[in-house]
């Protein structure tokens, strides 16, 4: 058995976060593409309490969440670290993370929700934007000159969450409104590291539009990405 | 100005967990304790993205979310260790602590939001209890022999939702149901350490009522607590 095992799906995001996590200490792994809608037994094992990915598996010991894992994987192996050393410095990237996660939901509501919450959803996306909108300047990556846990959790408004705004006409974040986010998300999308890794786009608008269909009456379709 | 202040509220959980933390490391701190329905101007410009307690502040730098300035404690100041010293025990303790914060949250929803809503609501509950039920089987504690971060942060599970529920009615938490964790919150709530710290019952008591006249068509009145 390998030592490292993620249970995870290609095209989520919150899974991808530890792949990213893993690809940045250069830990090797072997990965089990989980089909979503059919979910492995291995997986409920696991995971009894979400029954999501991405789950680690570390020598036979499970551990879910993606926040959780990810710094496990800081702790545990070697090389760049994800968080800062500093504890002041670690505090506020968790910060940021927390903020990161709560604008993520907002934007996945406003973008799936239709009505009175999708523009509340708005709303509050908008507000945690313009949070990370100044965290973000005159800094190329939230974790400084290197990508680190914010970026790393940040890859659904990074990049996914482009991918759907445009299936849906939205204009919440564009480079207009929130300059730096924007190039945030040029040099996030474009750095090496991260390229090579994300899932392209057309196959993404494709799992969105198969998923919506078999679930027209789920305005939470999130839970189709983990 | 001391070194370390604490914005927080005598009677709030969230911030009653930083409390804990701060006296289980010794550390000495002013306790600046917020009038939540009229908060202070220092508090907004400390925590000006959700403008709620707990804050700590340290050497003049602020820190927002009982999660994030848990682990700052622990990282920053020497003394009884809060979270594991290992990495997968760390990994279950941070896990654990997530299914606590999301069971406190329904817990509330439960006693706070009426029909079908709160009935969801219960059904959470239960399910995530029966994990913390089994997560604390044959344990003194969370944290195994020790007050550790599950313990702190679960204080509104181990203390005042007892409180909430004898208003309301509940019986959604009992020793029948769960008798492991009824061990823990006996163990907990008389534990040295905790007892001295815990607001009279009476009080919490009457400042919910004052707070449920003023708030009666706001649901989610775990918001006047923080």
């Amino acid at each position: 058995m390998a030592e490292v095992k993620l249970f995870g799906s290609w095209y989520s995001p919150i899974s991808k976060r530890v792949e990213m996590a893993l690809k940045l200490k250069g830990v090797e792994y072997e990965f089990i593409d989980e089909d979503l809608r059919n979910k492995s037994p291995l997986l409920f094992k696991y995971n009894p309490i979400h029954k999501k990915v991405p789950v680690l598996l570390h020598n036979g010991k499970p551990i879910a969440e993606s926040s959780v894992i990810i710094e496990y994987i800081d702790e545990t192996w070697e090389g760049p670290s994800i968080l800062p050393k500093d504890p002041y410095e670690r505090a506020m990237a968790r910060f940021s993370r927390t903020i990161e996660e709560k604008c993520g939901v907002a934007m996945w509501k406003a973008f799936s929700s239709p009505g009175e919450e999708g523009e509340k959803a708005k709303e509050e996306a908008a507000q945690l934007l313009k949070y990370l909108e100044e965290e973000i300047k005159g800094k190329k990556f939230f974790g400084g000159e290197n990508i680190g846990l914010v970026d790393i959790s940040a890859n659904f408004i990074g990049y996914w969450f482009g991918i759907f705004q445009e299936i849906a006409g939205l204009e919440l974040l564009t480079k207009e409104k929130y300059p730096n986010l924007g190039e945030w998300i040029d040099g996030f999308i474009n750095h090496s590291f991260v390229k090579d890794y994300l899932p392209p786009k057309d196959k993404i608008t494709e799992v969105y539009k198969a998923s919506a269909q078999h679930a027209s009456s789920d305005t939470n379709q999130r839970s189709n990405f983990a």
